[in-house]
């Protein structure tokens, strides 16, 4: 299974690509980060981010898209331009047919780390260690956006359906369980928006 | 010139077309709501909008599109669908070549009512009186996309480029110049979001 992880920003779009192979095998396919200036009026800088996913999910043709959920809470400077960078990675995916999965930070840097509140570098470090590369992954836009691909690929099967499968987790699993289960629409996100 | 006027958001997204002739002359040409459920996936709630704007372009062809300017402190349960749905309309209308403007609701009601804090009912009274229509626009949405539109075709030429030639606004068009520079990038709204 291919996966397209996408860490949406207006001004640094991270794009990552893995295959999830059997056994939870991760192996590394692409990272890249689309970039857009502030001198570039939104609209131009907003097509070239649509544009620039398109063009990566024409080339990888994931399976599924695994997108930052962005929360109204987050950076007043920043907020709207990432929620807008992750609404056209959504359109983009679904033009394509592809399935849309959304993770929050929290869930991306519990899946790589083990530690929901792990700071840039520590993600940087985790994912250069789990894709097994040979140079940390730069900028941090780009190592996030295979955090989110990652989290997807390693995602608790318990933690998505709930119910039993979760009693056999470990402490990590169970919190990042518990992180998705916060995200759900109708918990801190309303669906109506 | 033809001016097609978007209101943004995930429920409903008004879309207001109208022609501006000569003497800030106004004609009506077609107003109308793209809806999308709360029980549909977002993304697939997106590329309904996206694809029903870009129909709303095709078949108009405007010469410019006016979209309302979000802030990231407005209604923290609709502000992130506000904001992407306004992404879409940019990305819908810079495809197409087509300059988007920017407007913030004060600017929207006071050109249509002369009062900034003006409600929905007397903006949709306004807009139903300037525009010669036999019935009250509804829903809200509808009348707010056409008063997008009737801002951006009456706005003050001295609110665009500042200096002399406001000195012979009168006293709304000075509050409502005074709200466009407000609004402007690097006030209030960074550009780097």
């Amino acid at each position: 299974m291919i996966i397209l992880g996408v860490d949406p920003g207006l001004t640094r779009c991270g794009v990552g690509v893995i295959e999830a192979g059997h056994s939870r095998r991760l192996s590394f396919l692409h990272v890249d980060v689309v970039r857009t200036g502030p001198e570039t009026p939104q609209d131009a800088r907003l097509l070239k981010i649509f544009n620039g996913l398109g063009a990566k999910l024409d080339e990888f043709a994931p399976d599924v898209v695994s997108i930052e959920r962005v929360f109204a809470q987050e950076n007043r400077n920043t907020v709207l331009g990432t929620a807008q960078a992750a609404g056209l990675a959504m359109v983009a995916a679904a033009q394509r047919g592809i399935p849309v999965a959304l993770h929050t930070p929290t869930e991306a840097k519990l899946a790589v780390t083990g530690d929901g509140k792990a700071n840039k570098s520590q993600v940087q470090k985790m994912v250069t260690k789990i894709l097994s590369l040979n140079t940390i992954v730069n900028p941090p836009d780009a190592a996030d956006a295979l955090a989110l691909a990652i989290c997807h690929a390693l995602r608790p099967a318990g933690a998505i359906e709930g119910g039993e499968r979760e009693q056999h987790l470990t402490p990590a699993q169970k919190q990042w369980a518990d992180a998705q289960r916060l995200a759900r629409p109708g918990r801190g996100v309303r669906r109506d928006m």
